[in-house]
């Protein structure tokens, strides 16, 4: 296992457990294209090392992410000015964030975000995607877009009403405001607010429940039947998935272990890996193409 | 701007806040066909209307709605011997409610329901595609349909589980009950609960919020954004229309507007107007067409 | 009406409520096949059976359903091996879990689980289909897929986060962990909590709420409705579905008995049955066909 080494990010792992520190303190981890790319590559190296089973995001310095990198001022928004995906007014504009979010939403490993301070506009939309997030007392949440003159992106129209409910969502991006880790509590956005100094052993504990006893495979198949099925019109179609996926692995080496240590009373230990012993009826990477409306 | 006259509803416009009042307190507000029209009509105004930033919706006198008006005792909801709609065998009936409710749906403003009193039948399902609700104290809800005979209409079987979840969605379809503010707030149906003199000044505090240094434009699409995805299958979806949205609106007025008010921290004042500046990618007032069953 | 007998279940009906008890209690009622196909025939009794307005659904002894029957060892899931559906490599196996959740996901009565004990794998997500959960506080939860090899199956992926939101169904069934009856009331996986010899009291007081003066049509029709459109994108669907089903009702005598009773301050006594008064825009027993992945 190589770890890779970044600019706007450092990622270490411990022990099966991989940290994704945004790293950018003194710019309080705004979010740049570098970033975007960055991340993206991040989640392919923790898809790909078996030894990596859960990711923790967090932030380096007081913040998690202050938003969009603003250095360019009203400039920022601007493609076509700006140059890169976009520029042309023919060529379509992929947004920064949504890339990231379809590929934690892809993840095949499970992802807690440890949310140490600022998370605002693409710092929180980005955390919509992960599965669980675990804020410091001092954690400031806002959607503030509707204070800049743009939309909620990241995707984040289909993510947030599923995590904390439509009225929230509605409310929280119409007035734009910051608020406090207990607020974002109360509503769901994260499902529980610890002293700073205890933010991060408090991930790792969480990361550790995933990761320990269980079976790799088990949980990549579950972690894509549920995000993809939050969408599907019948559970008919989660029928079909679980149907396939049960006859695939009921006779695999994971679940002979599974239920012979539970009849043993005994601690499993789990021999089959993500890189190879994946169901067939998931087209892992697979997702609807990208078009230009 | 010249503000609508109704029969059914009282509208008035103070410093960006519509006010729209269900007003026939003798009849406790109760919904005709009439109330429905104007209820349509009422919401085409405050879309067309430039100075209106937010729309509040509550009752004149000592009830919200008290469903549908039953003048016509047991014949209220017997189409064919009533005359209009669906009237011919032959003929689709709409549901008033749901013609209703598929309008707000399509709002281009926020609303936000001040239910002061009682809100039963479609006096309820009707504040469903509103997007955040406050109640009095003395407020009192009813899904009574399983005790006149009829269901839940006003397209309520697809809002109300996306709004209180589905178990809640159930048991109060199936049971009728009256339930008052106190479990409509536990369960996620009203945001908060105010003493019924203080409802209104709330109303227009959370109204205040929606549409001071606020971009009008990026309200209206995250709006259209946030309720669409809701029923979406997959993120890309809003990746998609995201995507495009931002590339519409990264170059605006708005944005440049916003991003430099943040920068020189001084208060926003965001030029763009929905009348005229909508971004294209969005089709506004587009729907799925009625169809009969 | 002649209550039928079975090897893995007992079922009682009760003044219009049936109860389906788990009874296999010396193995605290592990989900065999056989018990899937009782199931499947109990829920086809309580449909076709106009005296049962509600079906309660708990188990004998001190288990509700501790998962699968694990008496063939590390074979268990084994399908191939086992026999049966599925076994052959061209056949599809149909997971036993989801066809009991599709057949109470389209059941026309309203269905509670009273949790008295332990609800563990299938014997918890068999659950969620159902449409009030209550549990004694003794109860205890677990989605321990991850712990056996296996993955969250009974369409389970399409039902938990419609329950409790995508975030605690991600949590629950990556660790696996066994939980209490109050986390499992925090996040609204069951509806109340009660002392163990207050529980199926309690469940028999919801169901009267459910048969009691209430229109047996009206709730089969909404039933059908609200979950269906739980996973609609659109909700022009649910003003298609509720506009042919209120054209239907409207003039029925379920309808005129619910609005005379109601102006004239007395008990309803609803005429109309589900046997034979269903809408017909309803196919009822209709779903996607099953097809292998």
């Amino acid at each position: 296992m190589e770890i890779p080494s970044f600019q706007t990010l450092e990622l270490t792992v411990d022990d099966g457990i991989a940290t994704l520190y945004l790293n950018r303190p003194d710019r309080m981890n705004a979010f740049t294209r570098e970033m975007k790319d960055e991340l993206i590559a991040a989640f392919d190296f923790t898809d790909a090392t078996d030894e990596v089973r859960a990711v923790i995001v967090t932030g380096k310095g007081r913040a998690f992410c202050a938003g969009a990198d603003l250095a360019s001022g009203g400039d920022t928004f601007d493609y076509k000015k700006r140059g890169g995906e976009g520029a042309n007014p023919d060529d379509a504009h992929r947004d920064g964030g949504g890339q990231v979010a379809l590929r934690i939403y892809r993840s095949l490993k499970p992802v807690i975000a440890a949310v140490n301070g600022a998370a605002v506009g693409v710092g929180i939309t980005m955390q919509l995607p992960m599965d669980v997030r675990l804020a410091a007392e001092n954690a400031r949440f806002g959607f503030v877009f509707s204070k800049r003159g743009i939309v909620n992106e990241a995707a984040s129209s289909w993510f947030l009403s599923r995590v904390v409910g439509i009225s929230s969502a509605l409310e929280w991006c119409f007035t734009g405001r910051v608020f406090n880790a207990q607020e974002a509590k109360e509503r769901g956005l994260v499902r529980s607010v610890h002293p700073a100094d205890e933010l991060y052993d408090e991930a790792v504990k969480l990361a550790r429940e995933f990761a320990d006893q269980t079976s790799a495979v088990s949980i990549a198949a579950m972690r894509q039947m549920i995000w993809r099925m939050a969408g599907a019109s019948h559970p008919m179609e989660a029928h079909r998935l679980d149907s396939a996926t049960m006859k695939s692995r009921g006779g695999s080496n994971d679940v002979r272990e599974g239920v012979n240590s539970f009849l043993e009373k005994r601690p499993a230990q789990f021999p089959d890996r993500v890189s190879t012993d994946m169901p067939d009826c998931f087209e892992w990477q697979s997702e609807p193409p990208f078009k230009a409306i």
